[in-house]
């Protein structure tokens, strides 16, 4: 099959073997699968990646030397069966899936691994067990959105959110764009969220987004506090500690070094902050900002089983404008040159991967 | 009066102006103070306190080229009253109070003020509204002993914990000894304890530690991970993320740079880190830690005060043995001394002042 291979921390495209399903997992063609920004930090980070995993105790197998497909935004048709299949299913269905097989050697990340090619590539093997098919009626292109979209989701449900918490999403690439989304499918209002990038703000307002600030122009905490202040007329909070304000849930979407001690210093007392984004680097922090104002950091990964198939049917029924995400489509040449393009925030949110073109 | 006093970074015996009661204010002896490991930090660190209270917002008033008289964990008696008082409490009632005063500049922390001297010192002044009388028959040196021990109550009120948790105790200074308290107080159990010093571990132990642990033997993220597992019958976790564990909260109870990064590589998955120990430097961690295994981390700080008033009620009732805490008694020309000693974990945890000696 044709697909676009990482090898040696590098991007080309190259023929490689069909992937042949075992038993239990069954064989899928690629129909469109989503460019995700943790591809982009794996083709500069790999060798860090998996030592961070292993470090952390993630059974996460694979060897940088060897090559990768990666893509775990998919959605796919299913053409074949593998041995001790129930095969529910039809060949021609549509399905998406988390991006794991449950293998012999055990869990694999579909699209991180070095046996199981992504969506990159024309041809995927998945687990059965795992297959969801697209309702009817639903795109190949927004059901590709569900695994992005199941990350808001995800961590919002961690932020276990109460109706007076006011929240601000920090940076409104896909990861903000899809927390965003989660936030209004649970009535949360009002939603703060901030971007440097204008076409990120507007994209940020079509999912959900009740208020848009551009940091560099005004203080995305100052604008958060504005609207969760009681008002003047407010008591002022015991042994004065400043103004009365409803509580604070501020998103981190950013994921680059520094992000989470500028929140700590931005976020008033008591706000608990999510850590959505992955930065992969060292990073440093002042803990006395955490003590003096009682923040707590909750990070959080992926999602659970629910959480992504409650997505495919919630945007399968409409209720998250996953369309205006999608800012370019291309074939498994032009993938190299997504990951270029999506660096330009202004151009492009999510790119689409179409294998079979 | 005579009191200790920080002068210019350093500490010193002298005799300043006896401090007079405001409106609504009390004047009282001090009987006996407890030195804090805050206070030996502030000794060390106080311009670097005092800016970082400014850039999480905290109203804390500190000129630190002049006197501060500290001391905040103190047990005093009354002796006469200022203006605008209730005067519910007579002369010669012993009282503890949590250290803050709401003076018309507004709110001040005793001990750590210009304007209000600290029980290093013969005088203080206090809040009418913060008295609490020492119920009859506690003693003196364990109703002193309130403040700290509300510290670890507050701790443990904010990890909000489940009957099922495991907790484990980083540290077991003064901090970690009052967090081991209130979680036998809250039923917890099995509570894991670790320090390097064999004296601290006693203590742990007589404070209600069922397993402790000397981290330079053995590790206590294992000895925690045996305890918490559910036995090697149990079913695995769902994708095969590592055996079945009973949820984690983890005290950091050190307060020293690269302790918070250590608690979040030896954490299980989904641990919850609550942050007790203040540490004032600049500190490090890998985000991704956090992320791969969905940890949070609460910083916590001081205490609500019912939480303060309920721990001088169940000091006075025997439910936290804080006599083996005290391993010393100094007068004012003690406290550089008693500064000194503190660094040695083997032979002290809290020494008291008794400025009247």
């Amino acid at each position: 099959m044709r697909a676009a291979v990482m090898r040696q921390g590098r991007l080309l495209v190259d023929t490689l073997p069909d992937p042949t399903p075992g038993p239990g997992e069954v064989l899928v063609k690629t129909l469109a699968c989503g460019i995700c920004g943790s591809d982009l930090h794996a083709l500069k980070f790999l060798p860090k990646m998996v030592e961070s995993a292993r470090e952390s105790g993630v059974p996460f197998q694979l060897d940088v030397a060897r090559d990768v497909v990666m893509g775990h935004e998919f959605c796919a048709e299913i053409i074949d069966f593998g041995s001790d299949t129930q095969r529910a299913l039809e060949p021609g269905a549509r399905v998406v899936s988390m991006p794991l097989t449950m293998g012999p050697a055990g869990l694999q990340g579909v699209g991180y691994s070095n046996d199981y090619p992504g969506g990159y590539g024309e041809l995927m093997v998945l687990s059965e067990l795992f297959l969801l098919p697209v309702p009817n009626g639903l795109s190949t292109e927004h059901a590709a959105l569900t695994e992005p979209m199941a990350v808001g989701r995800h961590a919002v449900e961690k932020a276990r959110l109460a109706p007076e918490d006011v929240a601000l999403v920090l940076g409104c690439g896909p990861v903000g764009l899809a927390v965003i989304a989660a936030l209004k499918l649970k009535g949360i209002s009002p939603i703060f969220a901030a971007d440097f990038s204008a076409a990120r703000r507007r994209l940020a307002e079509a999912m959900g987004a009740d208020v848009v600030a551009d940091p560099a122009a005004s203080s995305p905490y100052e604008k958060w506090s504005d609207a969760a202040s009681f008002g003047p007329d407010a008591p002022p909070m015991p042994f004065m500690l400043g103004p009365a304000l409803r509580p604070g849930v501020f998103f981190e979407c950013v994921g680059v070094p520094g992000v989470i001690d500028k929140m700590m210093l931005g976020a008033p007392r008591a706000a608990r902050i999510v850590v959505v984004g992955v930065c992969m680097e060292r990073d440093q922090m002042r803990p006395m900002l955490g003590i003096n104002k009682e923040l707590s950091l909750q990070f959080v990964l992926g999602y659970e089983p629910h959480e992504f198939a409650a997505t495919l049917f919630d945007i399968s029924e409409g209720r998250i404008p996953v369309g205006p995400l999608i800012t370019g489509k291309v074939g498994v040449e032009g993938v190299a040159g997504g990951f270029a393009e999506l660096r330009n925030p202004e151009r492009h949110a999510k790119i689409l991967v179409e294998p079979w073109r």
